[in-house]
């Protein structure tokens, strides 16, 4: 029997996957954790530690990162070797096996010598994984803080950017996600009085404000900070998006805040569709969408309004992975490595 | 001899000018404080008393504010109260009186009762200064974090909104300022490798880092915290804004990221420069614009694109304001009602 743990460490959330393969998943256990890399990187190991805690136990691990970006580090370099140095001294029998953006697995020192081919490579373990089960999709993966569109075709992962910069050009990341998304960073005007108000260039309000208020997300949903520090409420959400406006929820009505939130909602869900539309465009046939993360609700409003048959994740792998599908993709993915070595 | 200290206590700055009147302004002090309200509003009393250590003693005191907006406070409401409570404690002989946005002064006790009514009133000040100096003018205030654009006709302040909403949808407020500004509320995208990149939607650099590369502003004028927490020097400030587009500063050249600084600094121009036409144009002919403040550079840029003549606004009124210019205004306005009720 294989077990291995895999990781997605993020610049504010850091996601396991736990599983035990047979040639095939046998069982499949997740947690994870939010974690604010740029405010306290010196505790990464422990919260590794406590995550990995809730898990069985795996001597095999397999990594993905994103918290290299983090401006915690000066440069990705930086990120890329202190976020290894966490997991060899938090897990120090542990066999660590990096995933590269191209594809394949890596060891520790090859991944510090050539930083920028393990860096963000999370959503390449989840479409790779997904490429194995469908022959053309476009994967839509809408998480927390960011999104990645990927077109697979004939079985193979059609990304035409590596790192970051090239993804944000390519359309394949895009930078919008269901939660931390800052709103002046979703929005430049929202419905008001019968006009439209520029929104203040503050951090007042972020997206889970809005799915909050409209029953998209629950509380318990809302795992990051809310950006005045109260509690994720459809009151205090409200009251964080009447600052939007520089006003409060004593100037506006309700129907004066859910304008504002369902004019973000709607885009955001515009973004989503002309980001899709771009990378369909390099298909040669249409292909489903196949969507997957927290803010997956927002990637099956998208894919609906282009017109695209949508199905989720789980339906076409078989297993639910929650809102940690690079860590499971990451895991199973080094599951298969191990059984053909094997 | 009438001596009065006049106070502009923001969300970000608490600024004060203490002036002696005989008449006319017979001596003009200045001290300011970087102040984030949100992070610690109870020692708001504490700053107030350091920065009127800095000046000459008055016990007259002319107040405008806008830290209410500050998500410190539920509402306004509270935001003003607080501010009042603060003042009042950390100056139990003052004798306060509060500038209110239709350009008049009232009490303490009054202010509580008509919060919207001294909400955000530093413009206001400032312009009914000019209107005295000016037949007709359009003020240009570009702050380190918001953008004030009045119109001056006939010797009259023109504003048509009273609160923050209403001037912000009148485009009189312009949520974009010199400093604090984070980047991805003023671009969304950014030319990189040939192309255009999107930004990331993080709070990874502010308009002080695209100044600061620019050399448009010194560090000594960087005086809020960075967001890396980094130093507030050239190559910091261009590894801030390569994270911008999920790089970093060895990835990308010294010609990319200044390319990604000069993106921004045009779109700030043609931001402001649009703003002043839709300002202008409420009035019945051409009026020069009167610049001041830490952006007071964007403002100049933006009028000459307008073909509008530029003054500055110490060259109008005869003193040298700084980038106080609301605190100068309300304590002028002040020593000026003493001397009538005298």
């Amino acid at each position: 029997l294989i077990q291995v743990l895999g990781w997605d460490i993020g610049g504010a959330n850091v996601k396991a996957a736990w599983l035990e393969w047979d040639g095939g998943i046998r069982a499949l256990r997740t947690a994870s954790r939010p974690f604010e890399i740029w405010r306290r990187k010196e505790e990464l190991g422990e919260a590794l530690r406590s995550i990995a805690a809730k898990l069985p136990p795996a001597r095999s691990m397999a990594v993905t990162m994103t918290a290299e970006l983090a401006d915690a580090f000066r440069n990705k370099r930086e990120g890329v070797s202190f976020v290894l140095d966490s997991l060899a001294v938090a897990f120090p029998g542990a066999e660590l096996r990096i995933f590269k953006v191209e594809g394949a697995f890596t060891s520790s020192a090859e991944a510090r010598a050539d930083h920028l081919a393990v860096a963000a490579s999370n959503w390449a373990a989840t479409a790779h994984l997904l490429a194995q089960h469908v022959p053309a999709a476009i994967m839509v993966d809408i998480g927390s803080t960011t999104t990645d569109l990927i077109p697979i075709a004939a079985g193979r992962v059609m990304a035409r950017g590596r790192t970051d910069p090239e993804r944000l050009l390519a359309g394949e990341l895009l930078y919008t996600g269901a939660l931390r998304t800052n709103v002046a960073a979703i929005i430049q005007r929202v419905p008001l009085w019968g006009g439209e108000c520029p929104v203040a260039a503050e951090y007042f309000a972020i997206a889970g404000d809005v799915y909050l208020l409209l029953g998209d997300l629950s509380p318990q949903d809302y795992t990051c900070p809310s950006p005045d520090g109260r509690p994720p409420t459809a009151q205090f959400a409200a009251e964080r998006l009447a600052r939007l406006v520089c006003a409060d929820a004593e100037m506006l009505s309700r129907d004066d805040i859910l304008a504002v939130a369902r004019a973000v909602a709607e885009a955001q869900v515009a973004q989503v569709a002309a980001a899709l539309q771009r990378v369909a465009a390099r298909l040669e046939r249409q292909a489903p969408a196949i969507v997957t993360g927290l803010g997956a609700f927002i990637a099956r409003r998208a894919a609906g309004r282009c017109g695209f048959e949508t199905l989720d994740l789980s339906a076409i792998v078989g297993v639910e992975p929650g809102n940690v599908a690079p860590a499971v993709a990451v895991a199973w993915l080094l599951a298969q490595e191990h059984e053909h070595r094997a």
